[in-house]
């Protein structure tokens, strides 16, 4: 009997299985039940296997956000005009560089036909718009912009509409169920009713080979004992992404390194390296979502400047971007400077976040005076303010192409606040997979019988981001993994038999 | 017979062998010679395996340039002092993040000996440095700052020493013996003196491993024909990047994506994709060097602005620093600004990249005028140019550093040259080794007769670069690679006898 710790066995190897199904799902998040789902309406037996005591993993924890377009119900319901091809020109201007554009058209032309499928399932979405700078809706609204849409540099070439679709909370501001949770609950429901079946507490460690080199099965640790499925038509990994695997993350998004966020433990990694075990390729491995912890109802009010004093994105924009910006290209230095009047309007404002309405660290009754205080280099911040209330004054911002509605000379006493540091975030890198969510060798042949969805694949994201791209591509592209293994042909019954396994 | 597509094939799937040594070497660069030079010392038989008509590579074609320190000999005799400490702390700063710290150690306590090691096999270096802004030295000096050592913003934290160190070139500014071939020259001569073989003309395609899971071969291609080489204590790969696989660029490294530069049509990415068909790890795929088409003798004597007409890194660094700043930070945007007195000066002066000295693209009376022309947003340029001005007068650059001997203020006309796109490199991401060569899995562990240095591994750069660290772990861990496999048991003699392979 071989031991689990290996990444991948051999079939010959097993004395015994101790479940099987036809498609075997590893991992119970967002990108497992829809593939669990799709498997199970296309006549397969399915099997989820979940490291944890229950199902959700980092989907039920999340805020909810899936990104969608092309003209949902709900778009048009609340007046917003989105085609699939302003949808596809965002997300690959967005989303780069070296987007996989083959899955970003399937993504994009499969939108609408996927909302539906959710509201199916019983996801229900409020007819309801939510248009404050934010991260999320504070309340239980159904819309809102999540990927800097309506913000320069995009604003002026792509036509923008909303594609953050949320979840209909339930007392969100009391914390009892945010979207994720009511995105996974109806979905959970939805593949019981079908019949598939789950065992929690089991940690998915290998891939079982055939001779041929099909993926025939995993092997497991549950309890300290190894436990072996048989997966008669293929498996599916939706194990999540690798944000929790410090080893992982230094050799491959070492900028991430230590400040993992909006993920779960689960995420070590262990399917990508499962996959690569057996010569899969990997895409984007440097590539993670970076959430800013500065509530937007202040930065659309201030100027956000990097360690050298200067301007370097619209503070309008999807703060997910500013993220990036700040970690990737400012080496996480950035501070946000802003005057009395705005900073107390800011923080008067209407928030999702109040844990991210900051106190200022300096203030003072110049910019000269800040900027020392700050540490900057002299005559930097001076520099920019002085270049900002120019244009400011006239309500225009050449510089980034602030929206003007946010634009105004800082004046009086002035603020700044240290937002150095305070980014944080998860890999957005992984298994390559096909638009059919087929495993890639790095020869480009599909590995057969093995699938991927979510995290633990390279998705729609190849370095940008918008909220909602991860519960999107993991759904949409998870219901593929389904569908694909359901359309295999089952292993020989008589290799289960002649090694003597039990149904 | 099997067929070499496969990446990995099954050495029972072998009908014969057409080549054996001891060692195989599959690429005849700076890393292949390396190791089998050490592999020959150590008293293995070693056999060469080079796609091409000859031995070179990358390497021949290059500068020249190795990075060493630590007090090498050529430093102390040009009155340079430097320590391993000092090596070692301006390499994990400057090469990262995400540094493989192991390695950085292990090159830096052993570059006095690699130094020596390289005279000893007839590299000789002129006792001559050259000092002056450029890429590479114009002549035949033997030393020059070679990563930014002596610029912002390591220079004040870490005690400088210039560390690129350059074989005597022969007839350079004619073009007939450049650094890197006179590196390769006595190193392939001293190999060859070692009873090493070489086979040309035979492209390496994939490994072959026997039951155990140990890479005992390789097949490779020639002539359409399929050839099975036979390596009785293993195999090292030093077949160089993967910057000319469009297809693995646009997946790991997309901004480099179609401006391949330093290297050769060879680096194909196969000796990368061969060690993930067995489930070796890689690492910072993303990182590349960056070429900044630009020469520096103009540079230093400008100010360098990005696309918002700020500036962003000190004109006085290392190039390569530069152009991945300009690449990796500022969307590829770059502008030279400059006055007319500088411009002059700069185009008079020694330089080492003729063909670098540019024409202004835009000429103008005043900041306001350039800064439209250029199509920069209002009052960027303007702001830029008064804020350097104002401590320029003082010859002091607080924003970033420069050096003063080269901050002046701009005066009377100013030029601009366009440098946006003008970027590119080679990729420094690959294979995972440990510090002694040896390919990694994904498990942490060493695959059994795997070996590998040079540009088909992750090497000394996770993301920085400095000119000589490619020549440099290439040849520091090759011969690592040469030993190790050396150190080898050698395979069973029956498994080529069983198969009726010939010597």
């Amino acid at each position: 009997m071989s031991d689990t710790s290996t990444f991948n066995i051999s079939a010959s190897s097993i004395d015994s299985w101790d479940f099987e199904a036809d498609v075997v799902v590893a991992g119970y998040g967002i990108a497992g039940v829809s593939a669990a789902i799709e498997a199970a309406r296309a006549g397969s037996e399915v099997l989820v296997l979940e490291r944890s005591g229950g199902w959700g993993g980092a989907a039920s924890m999340a805020g909810g956000f899936i990104y969608l377009g092309g003209g949902t119900p709900l778009q048009q319901a609340l007046g917003f005009e989105d085609t699939t091809e302003n949808m596809k020109a965002f997300m690959k201007a967005a989303l780069g560089p070296g987007t996989d554009d083959a899955k970003i058209d399937a993504y994009c032309e499969g939108s609408v036909e996927h909302y539906n499928w959710l509201v199916d399932a019983g996801v229900v979405f409020k007819e309801s718009f939510w248009g404050q700078p934010g991260w999320e809706p504070p309340y239980d609204d159904g819309l809102m912009y999540s990927g800097g849409e309506n913000a320069a540099p995009f604003s002026s070439t792509i036509p923008p509409a909303p594609r953050g679709h949320v979840p209909q909370m339930s007392g969100k501001k009391t914390g009892e169920q945010g979207g994720g949770y009511m995105l996974m609950k109806p979905l959970v429901d939805t593949a019981q009713a079908l019949g598939v079946r789950a065992e929690y507490d089991l940690r998915v460690q290998c891939l079982v080979i055939d001779q041929d080199g099909r993926v025939v099965g995993v092997g497991a640790k549950r309890y300290g004992e190894d436990v072996f499925v048989l997966a008669r038509q293929g498996v599916v990994l939706a194990m999540g992404s690798f944000v929790y695997n410090g080893q992982m993350v230094r050799a491959n998004a070492p900028r991430i390194l230590g400040r993992p966020a909006a993920s779960i433990e689960a995420h070590d990694g262990r399917a990508i390296a499962m996959g690569q075990s057996i010569g899969a390729a990997t895409a984007h491995m440097d590539a993670t979502e970076v959430a800013f912890f500065c509530d937007p109802q202040l930065l659309v009010r201030g100027i956000l400047v990097n360690g050298r004093g200067q301007r370097y994105i619209t503070e309008d924009t999807y703060p997910g971007r500013i993220g990036q910006a700040t970690l990737f290209h400012q080496e996480n230095q950035a501070f946000l400077v802003i005057d009395e009047a705005a900073f107390e309007e800011g923080s008067a404002s209407e928030t999702s976040s109040p844990e991210l309405l900051m106190q200022p660290t300096w203030v003072a009754e110049s910019a000269a005076e800040l900027e020392a205080e700050m540490g900057l280099p002299a005559g930097s911040l001076q520099a920019t303010i002085e270049q900002y209330n120019r244009f400011a004054v006239q309500g225009t911002d050449p510089l980034l192409g602030k929206n003007q509605k946010w634009v105004k000379p800082l004046q009086g006493a002035l603020a700044a606040i240290d937002l150095r540091g305070r980014t944080g975030g998860f890999t957005l890198g992984g298994l390559q997979t096909d638009a059919d969510s087929r495993v890639l060798h790095v020869s480009g042949a599909p590995i057969p019988g093995l699938f991927a969805a979510g995290r633990c694949t390279s998705g729609v994201c190849a370095g940008g981001y918008a909220s909602g791209t991860s519960l999107g591509d993991g759904s949409f592209f998870g219901r593929r993994a389904g569908i694909s293994a359901a359309q295999e042909t089952s292993v020989q019954n008589e290799l289960a038999a002649a090694q003597g396994g039990k149904a």
